[in-house]
């Protein structure tokens, strides 16, 4: 099967699959039926094995998946099995917030630099990080090996930001600003829309006539 | 067609198309094809046709659809034309970061009412609104008759708050805090998940052979 074949979502869901195996894991189980793994998903069991074989033959038809095997396999195919340094610009609050979000080190993004343009922070630390001068993101970044940024700057601020970690040889990009940024062919980038599940939420009280 | 089998991948896109149709509404285009729309949100026309067929009948075939038209309609299909009051909980580096963003307000969603357990926090003011005190929740959300909550508190302050909103009359949760919230029926929680589209990215970047 060709990879570029598999659909966004799929992959999203991926996230999803390997967060409630992990929840089953701790609980001491250790085989799972398609139907209980989208049961908690909130999908029905066929999207979930269609979702899986996109990635690999796992589980055995009555069985179900065995689930720390499955669980591995997922984190594998993610990249998320091994550290991947990561750069921050923008200390902003929102920064601030991801910089002491534990869910990014659970996961082995380990943030190794943070970038800041306001000289009032630039000197200052964050959680045990030095605050460097945007200015510098490309050099410092080669030096620390980062291969992954994020951009929690002002809307502004954020293709600038862009440029430089793209100068600094990074490959993708978390956009938490919300602008389009224009980057090169080969630059991966992922927005994170703050917005989009407020109105999802908004959708749906607003169906059930309660907005 | 019954509304509850609009899948929710569909609801989800809708936040895309009305993006996208602002921008070229405001690039001072009247009429748009499915394969622009189609092209500007990475999808293909025929997804786009069938997802704007869930909530109406737009468009005419050969002249596309007609942009403040389209725009308006889905604003309203979504519940977004009109003012939503909101309670935040939790004023730490995400709650600041939230209530700092300005797409909340430019999508009517006005944050009314803030809350933390921090006595060192509440009577402080941020963004001109009081930190009030996470114990009267309940009783602050039915004076201002707030219909939404936002939760941004650390995960182990999230279920006490969902239960106060709760309490408070409030039927849909926006949570930010990394746990699953217990919420009777009736209740719509949206769960946003920060790391999602960073293990996203680490996979588009891995398969890429480039982490």
């Amino acid at each position: 099967m060709e990879s570029y074949k598999i659909p966004k979502k799929s992959v999203e869901r991926l996230s999803i699959y390997k967060r409630i195996l992990k929840v089953i894991m701790d609980a001491g189980f250790t085989t799972v039926s398609s139907r209980e793994l989208a049961e908690r998903a909130g999908l029905n069991s066929a999207q979930v094995r269609k979702d899986l074989v996109y990635f690999g033959q796992f589980g055995t038809p009555g069985m179900g998946y065995q689930v720390s095997m499955l669980h591995r396999a997922i984190t594998k195919i993610m990249g998320l099995h091994k550290k991947i340094p990561v750069a921050l610009t923008g200390v902003g609050n929102l920064g601030q917030a991801l910089l002491a979000y534990p869910g990014f080190k659970e996961r082995g993004f380990i943030i190794e630099a943070i970038f800041d343009n306001d000289h009032e922070k630039v000197g200052k630390k964050k959680n045990g990080l030095k605050i460097l001068d945007e200015k510098n993101i490309s050099s410092e970044i080669k030096k620390k090996k980062v291969r992954v940024g994020i951009i929690a700057t002002p809307p502004s601020a954020a293709q600038f930001a862009a440029n430089k970690l793209i100068e600094g040889g990074i490959k993708g990009i978390l956009n938490f600003a919300p602008i389009e940024l224009k980057v090169p062919s080969g630059i991966t980038v992922v927005n994170v829309a703050l917005c989009e599940k407020l109105e999802m939420l908004s959708y749906y009280l607003s169906k059930r006539k309660l907005l």
